[in-house]
Parts: structure tokens; C-alpha cells; sequence
């Protein structure tokens, strides 16, 4: 059976991915995976940037991914930069989320609508060793909203509305989020087009 | 004599802008000026505003500014946020250049050149009541460096070298940091454009 490593440790990501692609068998990141420092200027730099690594770490085919949240009223930033918008952090440091979503509405005070519109974004990469490269990307539409609601997701969720609704993503279920967001929208698309790129015939 | 109200209570720069339009008395701010909230999206915009609301408070021509600095790897901000990056402030918290400044510094500390490219810029507007208005722009480019150096100037000087230098801009004398900075170049541009707007015949 083909094999698939996801560049992640999430095993709720693992089993999602699983549930994207019968017939290859994904598994996530080993203990001893190296560290990736995500120094690209683009999400589409950062995912392949990882997804080569762990290629080359495992000889198998890869799957990292990037996302980010881009504000319309900061030039489409925190970007590439969402995961460390207020500072740097150490991993041990608690409610890095919440400082980040702070400091973005405390940026966005005094900003109207139009210009609280923003996207989240995640840029997918599959690197098979010696073989293809393809990067594929998913975006979620919608706008910033003044506090916080809601407790599921992560990150930016609980600002963020996205159009056609009027819960933030923190107050969707896991299966709604997933049918709309950007990860969902990106995975799904790697996922159409790994059973051909990953068929024996195609690898060297 | 002409008169001319800069939107400052800051007297060094009514002082400066006095030696650049002999022939025109310049005033800066009354105890009774409007506070002039910047909600406009653009550093042309909020000078416009600012000075708008200066003419029609005093009855005078009005110059006024607005100035920021735009990062490459920030896709062009703090820009109009420039002064509230790290947040809002209440007028007395101390050190608010330096926690910009810090926010600033951490949020580069993985960016590498030529993506620590960043300018400042000013825009500064003149607005004759019931008459003309105009805005010129100034502009400065350099870098960003890792660590604040310099004890002069204010703002994002310490970790601003221009183009041309090794020095930051708060290592510059304020003679030196005239000659070159977005400021000077803008008021410069406005006096010489003020005197034919300001000449008897071309008031309404």
C-alpha cells in the first residue's frame, strides 16, 4: 500500500486526511522529524519548504501545509506572520493565541467596514522524493469582528466571520468549518490529485 | 502679513517651518484646536482631514501632516498604524515608541534581507479656506536593522538606517536627519508651492 507522511503531529489531522485518501496509508511526523523554521516570504515557500524536509527525512512522499489570516486594513498581514503576530514566543508560553487576537483588534479599533474584510489562507504541498512537487491553496472569505465569540478552533477563529454566516468559526462545528475552511477547501484539492501522482507507474 | 496655521503644538517644527516661508507668519495650535481623529485609510487622507479641520476652526490656511514608516516583509505597514502598532495607548503611557519598536523588532527577527527594506513617508496637506488644497508627499528609504541604536529623533528612528548611511536615523543630527527625511522633503515641497497660494490674488 502506498504511503503518505503528513507533516503534522495532530492525529485529528492524521485520521482526517486518512478519511480524504483510501488506499494510501497516512501517517504524521516520528519523534525524531527534524524542525522546519518557516523563513519563506509565502505560505506556498513555507509548506514546500517543509514538505521537502520531511521527504528527504522519511524517503516518503510528503504533505505540509501554511496558513495564515490576511487583513484587508494591514496590507493582507499578519500573514505569514499570524502564528507570531504579537512576538516571538517560546512554545511553553500560554495564550500565545489570545496575544495575537488582541493585538489585531486593538490594530483594527478604529477601523470600519469595508476594510475589516480578510481571508484566511493555507497553501498545501505535496513533494514526492525525487519525483513531483505541487502546491495547492485554499481560502476562506470573510470579515473581523469587534470581540471574540465563540470556543471551538484556534487562532483567529473567534474574531473571524466568514460570509454567508454570522458565527465566527469558533462557533461552527468541526464538520461545518471543515466543509468551508481554507485547510478543508486545500486538503481536499491535494486530495484529488495524490491517488494519480502517488500510482507506482508515476514514481521513479 | 500672511498668516498660516501648522497643526502642531510642537515648537521646534513652527520654528522650522517659519525659516522655510519667510513673508508668512506661521502659528501652531491653540489650547481650543479640535482633536481630529485619524480615520482615514490613507497618510494623505488624514492630513487632509487634519488640516481641513484646522482652516475651518481658525479661518486660516492650514498646513498638517501625517507620517508612518512601511516595512517590505509587513507588506507596507505599521503605515497609518505606525504609531499605535503595538496598541492603543492612553496619551501618559510611557514608552509607547519603544514597545512599537520592540513589537516591530520581534515580529522581523526572522526576516532576512532585502526584506528589512522599509520607508518613511509623510504626507502633508495645505488647505486654504473656501480655496485650494494640496498634498505633497515625502519620502525616505532604507532598512531595518536588528537592534535600536541612537538616542535622537523619536519613533522607529533607533532601527532606521537610510539609504546612503550606516548611521540610524537617531544617530543623525537633526540637521543631517532635515536634510534627508520624509518630513523635510514634504514641508520643503509645501513652502515651495505656499507663497503663490497664499498671494492676495489668489484668494477668494
Amino acid at each position: 500500500m502506498t504511503a503518505l507522511v503528513l507533516a503534522t503531529r495532530n492525529q485529528g489531522k492524521i485520521v482526517e486526511m486518512q478519511r480524504l485518501l483510501s488506499g494510501v496509508e497516512v501517517t504524521g511526523l516520528g519523534p525524531d522529524a527534524p524542525e522546519v523554521p518557516e523563513t519563506e516570504p509565502t505560505f506556498e515557500g513555507n509548506a514546500l519548504l517543509k514538505a521537502r524536509a520531511i521527504a528527504a527525512h522519511t524517503g516518503l512522499p510528503a504533505v505540509a501545509d501554511d496558513s495564515g489570516l490576511c487583513v484587508d486594513a494591514l496590507n493582507g498581514m499578519p500573514g505569514i506572520l499570524s502564528a507570531r503576530w504579537s512576538g516571538r514566543f517560546g512554545d511553553a508560553t500560554p495564550n500565545k493565541d489570545r496575544a495575537n487576537l488582541d493585538l489585531l483588534l486593538d490594530q483594527l479599533a478604529d477601523v470600519a467596514e469595508p476594510r475589516r474584510g480578510a481571508y484566511f489562507i493555507c497553501a498545501a504541498a505535496l513533494v514526492v522524493p525525487g519525483g513531483a512537487e505541487h502546491v495547492v491553496e485554499g481560502r476562506m472569505y470573510g470579515r473581523i469582528i469587534d470581540a471574540p465569540r465563540g470556543t471551538g478552533g484556534f487562532g483567529y477563529d473567534p474574531v473571524f466571520v466568514p460570509d454567508g454566516d454570522d458565527r465566527t468559526t469558533s462557533e461552527l462545528s468541526p464538520d461545518e468549518k471543515d466543509a468551508i475552511s481554507h485547510r478543508g477547501v486545500a486538503f481536499r484539492a491535494l486530495a484529488e490529485i495524490i491517488p494519480a501522482l502517488l500510482a507506482p507507474t508515476d514514481r521513479p
